[in-house]
């Protein structure tokens, strides 16, 4: 079960580490490898920008104390949620662009293709539509990230642009990158 | 003749008035039309980004002070540049995506249909060449911005992405707006 809330200070260091650890793989977005933790937060909760972060509940049973004279209590199930992704929304240009949206979704490695990526997609489309965007659109969607490039076409975005060699992957040399989008309208 | 130079501290006004201009008109970018000078400016000097500014010679033939006993001197020719265009190079992205470059132009109105737009494009095709650039990419040329399609057409840049109705123009409503792109290596 994963749920998808709005992103609290509380949340920071577990959003650094998602994004930490996709900028030091740096084959799907062109983020500086070196970009630091406040660089980091300062983009993902900057000003316009909503973040959400994907939970799981990792049940834990926990052991109670047992104090002498007090009947041994039954074991509580304690709701131990974990962040296994982030995402943020934000207009994709100001002024007369600023009914598109543009977003970008991070899933913590360990927690790859079990859903996240597809749950906070949906969210955000759901999200984007009640805050009145007219579409949404993809950037910067690296051709060699398959994963992200079906799933985008199942949430009925299109190919809309391609930008040759726009993108340096860390093995496969200069790659293409296309540009994304698709009405929120009907 | 039209100079074009690195903007300084002391280009900031006449900078400033020339995105104020571009920014009112509304109908060829996407910024906020409410932006502040403060932002404008921080946004145009902003970190990794290179402004420069295009001058024209109005001269102006001074007419020094005559002083008793003196002889009458010669007029003296000053130059008098006006700052009749701006315009920012820099990444368009991080990471891997840095060595495709972003601009970004605005002439004074005054000043349109004098071939500022094209010296000032021709110059940051060469800074970006300078610089180890491969690639010139611009994000959002609103397809009703016929004279910057022009341009940008006749300087070897080609239409690689479509965003449909993705720029609310002040009169024309939802246009479609287009991505271009030039290779800047053999």
């Amino acid at each position: 079960m994963i749920e998808i809330r709005t992103a609290t200070e509380t949340d920071r260091d577990a959003i650094w580490n998602i994004i930490h650890e996709t900028n030091a793989a740096g084959d799907t977005y062109a983020f500086d490898p070196k970009m630091s933790r406040e660089e980091a937060l300062a983009y993902w909760f900057g000003p316009g920008t909503h973040a959400y972060v994907a939970e799981v509940d990792a049940e834990s049973v926990g052991e109670p104390d047992s104090f002498p004279g007090t009947a041994t209590p039954s074991p509580i199930v304690e709701r131990n949620p974990v962040i296994v992704g982030t995402y943020i929304l934000r207009p994709n240009q100001s002024g007369g662009g600023s009914h598109v949206a543009n977003a970008a979704f991070m899933v913590a490695s360990h927690a790859q293709r079990s859903g996240v990526g597809r749950g906070m997609a949906e969210h955000c489309l759901a999200e984007a539509r009640r805050m009145g965007f007219r579409a949404m659109q993809f950037n910067f969607v690296v051709s060699t990230n398959v994963p992200a490039l079906h799933l985008w076409e199942q949430l009925g975005f299109k190919i809309v642009g391609t930008l040759p060699g726009a993108f340096h992957h860390p093995e496969k040399g200069y790659v293409d990158v296309y540009v994304m989008y698709r009405s929120l309208v009907p």
